[in-house]
């Protein structure tokens, strides 16, 4: 897709670079997902969590974590609030994938494929699944609070009251509890903006926080890091609408078209293809502008997962 | 059920006493809960997680943990770490409601009575009882971490550790996982008691010890008090399997006799009913020696809880 911005915009990573460190960076995580995530978990608990977490996903939700700790690092090192970033990026993820296990239950979307396998509750059966999901959302606010660590507390308390409120019913859930009750029902735009805000837009917006409170920030600096989380959270979204029009699941590993087929809306729906792709466009010159506005000099990260963001094709 | 310890056994509160103690933290509880579970939640999202946690429950773990922090306060006060033990009982509560309604589901226990009232999927559908559920996990981490606050980052910090390993594979999760692997399946009793240390006891212990973070306690008082909430746990889960053979539904607003239907293994399958009675005396008695333990003078309230744990009919 056609999404890309024009050379004008500032940003000084080229996409190799991006993926030389994202590529770092998705190995450290997946190493400490691994390591993090017991398999001891009694009656095949430990199991079912680590298949929902480990070996699949684009983990954007801990790279935006990781990008926003290098921006507020101003270049220097600091081995506590490295630890804490990094705990925060693998907890964002439990949240995450702890979200999608039980959104594709029966009782909710009933999907089979997800990552190009099946489901968990299809893999382990509902009830496991369940407690899958609930078990790593208890695991997301201990791998925040390390009983022995130089973590400060203040970073920690705060990890967690960012992680709380990006999830709950003023975050996420309470985004997927309008989701559902949207089945069917015309939205309009505010109103379909207001559902992704909370849905997907919130725990994207929180990554980008949590990243941003390992690290010393002014008011001015989380002023627009959270435009920034914002704009990309609702950026992500319509980006998402729109391949699950254009894409197959075979791209996507998941199934396509399911927003149409179950009478959802999307922003391809109210707004149409080109329209929603000019809206993504001008969704991630927010996204870069805001980012100019933190006076922070080593967002380039950011900014660049901002672009892939837009540009994806998966 | 007569299972009253002779009167040698040394506790200075008398059962007025309790109920008058009860009775106005009850209150403090019900009113704390009532203003922080916000009715404004989107899409009814709000509405099913009041229902399933206002006007109902014995409120067991709260009691808990508020009688600890009287153990640890040393009978003076500290408006700051009242207010932690106060947020940190009525986050045990949130955790244990999402835990019944998750484990109401139909894929789970598939109940249809708690408390006396429909199950939370019964009234609001499943979906909407899988995401409030969710939510009120989320929210016990919210109510933990206030943004402007008094409370010390380390209680903080500290008192989100305890609920999250209580809460998760290792704890209350965990349990439920074997719980779920275990039904028609016979347990020797070392494997019924890990089983009950997790699913329930986890929850219990957690509380005693969340309560004793909010104040000053030495190495001896933490793990006399650690002590006392594994017994109690124990003891609960003893009792519990002993009144769903000789308590009726509408004494107990649930319903009755359903781990014998579902052939699940019990303390009284396994002991017989009246050296279940006996052990749950032991297991008091085993609680009251580890209070004693402490050295520490304000235990009366948590000494008084344990009796009532084991004397309760429902």
């Amino acid at each position: 897709m056609d999404t890309h911005v024009s050379a004008s915009m500032p940003h000084d990573m080229t996409s190799t670079e991006l993926d030389q460190w994202s590529n770092h960076w998705l190995a450290v995580v997946e190493e400490a997902l691994s390591g993090w995530i017991s398999p001891q978990a009694p009656a095949g608990l430990g199991d079912a969590m680590r298949y929902a977490v480990l070996d699949g996903g684009k983990r954007l939700r801990p790279l935006l974590v990781l990008a926003a700790r290098e921006a507020v690092a101003h270049g220097s090192k600091d081995a506590a609030l490295d630890e804490a970033a990094l705990r925060a990026a693998c907890a964002v993820e439990l949240i995450h994938a702890y979200s999608l296990v039980h959104d594709d239950m029966p009782c909710m979307d009933n999907d089979v494929l997800r990552r190009g396998k099946p489901t968990v509750h299809v893999q382990f059966g509902e009830a496991q699944a369940l407690l899958a999901g609930d078990a790593l959302q208890a695991l997301a606010f201990e791998f925040l609070t390390p009983e022995s660590s130089a973590i400060p507390d203040g970073v920690q308390a705060r990890l967690c009251r960012l992680l709380a409120t990006s999830a709950g019913h003023a975050g996420m859930a309470g985004g997927q509890a309008i989701d559902l009750a949207s089945v069917g029902v015309a939205l309009n735009e505010d109103q379909l903006r207001q559902m992704h805000r909370l849905k997907t837009g919130a725990l994207l917006e929180g990554s980008v926080m949590m990243g941003a409170a390992c690290g010393e920030t002014t008011p001015q600096a989380l002023s627009g890091l959270k435009r920034y989380g914002q704009a990309l959270g609702l950026a992500f979204q319509v980006v998402d609408d729109i391949l699950d029009v254009i894409a197959d699941s075979a791209t996507l590993g998941k199934t396509a078209g399911k927003d149409a087929a179950n009478d959802k809306p999307t922003y391809v729906s109210l707004l149409g293809l080109e329209e929603a792709k000019s809206y993504a466009q001008s969704l991630l010159r927010e996204a870069l502008d805001a980012l100019r506005s933190t006076g922070l000099t080593h967002t380039h990260t950011l900014a660049a997962l901002a672009e892939r963001v837009v540009n994806r094709n998966t």
